[in-house]
């Protein structure tokens, strides 16, 4: 077999078996197929797509390339991932009401890279909070505690590894199988029988619009069945930022917020969380959507589910007290940001808000970067309120006062300000099961 | 400028600037872009295509990446290029004619590669030939002679050769706009004036189908237009070998009998080498192509030709009585194929049988073989004749006895028998100015 053949096949638009995909990923995964047969290869993906049975093999062979996380000892295992959003804190509420409703939450988290943050990076601005446990530390948490949030181990599908540094740097990040086979390898290695997905689409989302998401999603759940997974997955809009809070601590106190019972201020936060759990229980314990919902939003109303968060902050050696007596710290440099123009706010820039927050230090622009934990962005807006010239629109926090002049610049240059109200889009444009 | 954008830009079908081309080239060459993103770029090419402007501009840059030869010592400077056949001896008959008219044929030419032969190799059968000239050598003996051919020289369009053979490994050859500035890129750099393509089309060709060779030769005619070159292009049909003998020796033997005034039982090559000729005189001379062509079958009628072809091998060193006495050699070990069945051989698989010649040891499988000079194929069936069984195909000529069988068997798998008659393709589908 011969990698030019295969990425002639694909260019021609022709059907890659199960083992010509094994020989790609194997081969690149040993470094015996190089770099530029990879790029051409993904670039004619990009052009040529793959049919589901196709990015199925390449997804089972990306996960078999690495350790697959074995759970079988814990009962109605369920997880969840995003595709990546700005003020995306659901893991902090999805998963203590999930594992508050009787599921084993045993969680891989990332931390957060240019625009978009990470659960880890938000957890770990808890002080005491420890991301990385031990196998055993991590299961016999889940198994005490019903949930446990550790950071990705390094051999976790190492092909997706490779292969995702490699589309970033060749312009062949935006195709739907080789996304979906990305995000559902690492998944599927995660071990979980039950996977719920939110599919973003908008300002920021690799999908530009809901057909697209859409067309994403029922990919990710057709590839998740085949590999006997229960599957669901939300469309969800990135008109807005998910929370008005954005930056690590905003995070994790806007969570908190929200598992105390408060209103999230017209931010889609407590729905897209209720929903998530309300799917993860709806897979694991086969009752309908709706069924799932309520037992959701029962668990998150009468204090289960902030009782879990606090149960499992405190198992994982965070501070509780920190959480329980509001001692969440901000930057030391804030600033205010008044609108500067009267007009409707019927959507946002969302990147572009997600990259004022990380040019205020709560992000990382490299990998190397650290991230400064107090420092972002508190939105004192609502979608699709309608702004009056020199009115405050946000809280901006930093470490460096510096930084306060680019992260405002780049705030306001993701804002727009119309003569008339647009109706709003819903939040979840879809659930595909 | 980043060149992940550049490739973003053209997998998007945007137009590149002129800029944008010279950094990815000049990038490129010196090693500071990839090559795994130089070939998701040549992909997104394959996919996208290229405006002319663009292949123009991606063709100077190239040319620009080396050295360029200066014959502006030289009057009426003519070159011609094949696309690349089998059989394809043009230039050994064409450039003498075209000498004896009175041009300058300074010629770079390159060696065989796969099924394809290369007037470097025909010519070193010849004993003495030097195909190595220093540049004074190779410019006097234009001077001298009208007439030098000699191997391409290590740094004509660098940024080609690196990117040729990348492409041979990414599936990324055949794409209009880079086959149109790899061959363009060094016929620019070898300086001549006027410049006649032979593009081909059917087995064996880079292009499948007349219009996608007419599609090549205008881009190239254009871009050769673009910096001042007088160009044409014959668009000519690959249904058959070109010439009845097929190997080194055995196409030098053959273009002495065409230039002595011999027919070619029926095979294209003389009608070619007097078109290409007929088009160079023309281009040079400002005369209408029917005029071109009557001087050029003058010319070889008149045994000129045949005198120059003479007064060129002695001049670079080989040993004319070698031509004169037909002291052409033959590999020792020889076969006469025989018909397996009745029927009419309307076409061949002409890549099959410049194939079956490479196996017979005439060819280079790899960059590093030393090719067998006396080995090769001597057709005996004409183009749509009618073959009985039994009837003697071919005599295959090889030093190495195993070897026979290999190329007994692809050269039969090359034909087909059909029970009727088809009428002849042209050999000349388009003359493009």
């Amino acid at each position: 077999m011969r990698m030019t053949d295969l990425i002639q096949k694909k260019k021609r638009g022709e059907v890659l078996t199960g083992e010509e995909l094994a020989f790609f990923v194997n081969g690149y995964t040993r470094g015996e197929i190089p770099d530029y047969q990879a790029s051409a290869f993904c670039m004619a993906v990009c052009f040529r797509g793959m049919t589901d049975g196709e990015c199925a093999d390449l997804t089972e062979h990306m996960m078999r390339s690495g350790d697959t996380v074995d759970l079988s000892s814990l009962a109605h295992t369920a997880d969840k991932h995003s595709t990546g959003g700005v003020g995306d804190l659901t893991t902090l509420v999805t998963a203590p009401i999930a594992a508050a409703g009787g599921l084993s939450v045993a969680k891989m988290s990332g931390r957060g890279l240019g625009h978009t943050g990470g659960t880890v990076d938000k957890l770990e601005s808890i002080p005491g909070f420890r991301t990385a446990l031990t196998e055993e530390e991590f299961l016999d948490q889940v198994k005490r505690v019903g949930l446990a949030v550790v950071g990705q181990t390094a051999n976790l599908a190492p092909a997706d590894k490779k292969l995702y540094a490699l589309r970033d740097v060749t312009a062949t990040v935006d195709s739907v199988p080789l996304i979906a086979s990305s995000v559902m390898s690492k998944k599927l290695a995660a071990g979980a029988e039950s996977i719920v997905l939110d599919v973003k689409y908008g300002s920021g989302a690799f999908m530009k619009t809901p057909e697209d998401a859409e067309r994403l999603a029922r990919l990710m759940t057709a590839v998740g069945k085949a590999r006997g997974r229960r599957m669901a997955a939300l469309v969800t809009s990135m008109e807005f930022p998910l929370a008005p809070q954005i930056g690590n601590t905003l995070e994790v106190e806007e969570a908190v917020r929200i598992l105390r019972g408060e209103d999230p201020r017209g931010y889609g936060i407590r729905q897209a969380a209720l929903s998530l759990a309300g799917e993860m229980l709806s897979l694991s314990f086969g009752i309908s959507s709706g069924e799932g919902l309520a037992r959701a939003e029962e668990l998150l109303s009468s204090g289960k589910a902030y009782e879990k968060f606090r149960q499992w902050i405190g198992a994982q050696g965070g501070d509780v007290s920190f959480i329980e007596k509001n001692r969440f710290p901000r930057a030391p440099h804030r600033r205010t940001v008044l609108s500067p123009s009267d007009g409707w706010i019927n959507r946002t820039d969302t990147e572009g808000i997600g990259r004022a927050a990380c040019l205020l230090g709560a992000g990382r622009m490299t990998k190397e970067d650290n991230p400064d934990l107090t420092a972002g962005i508190v939105l004192l807006f609502a979608p699709h309120d309608r702004a009056e010239k020199g009115q405050p629109l946000a809280e901006l926090y930093s470490s460096d006062p510096v930084k306060l002049d680019e992260g405002e610049e780049a705030f306001l240059a993701s804002l727009t300000f119309d003569p008339a109200p647009a109706s709003p889009e819903p939040l979840i444009y879809r659930i595909v099961r």
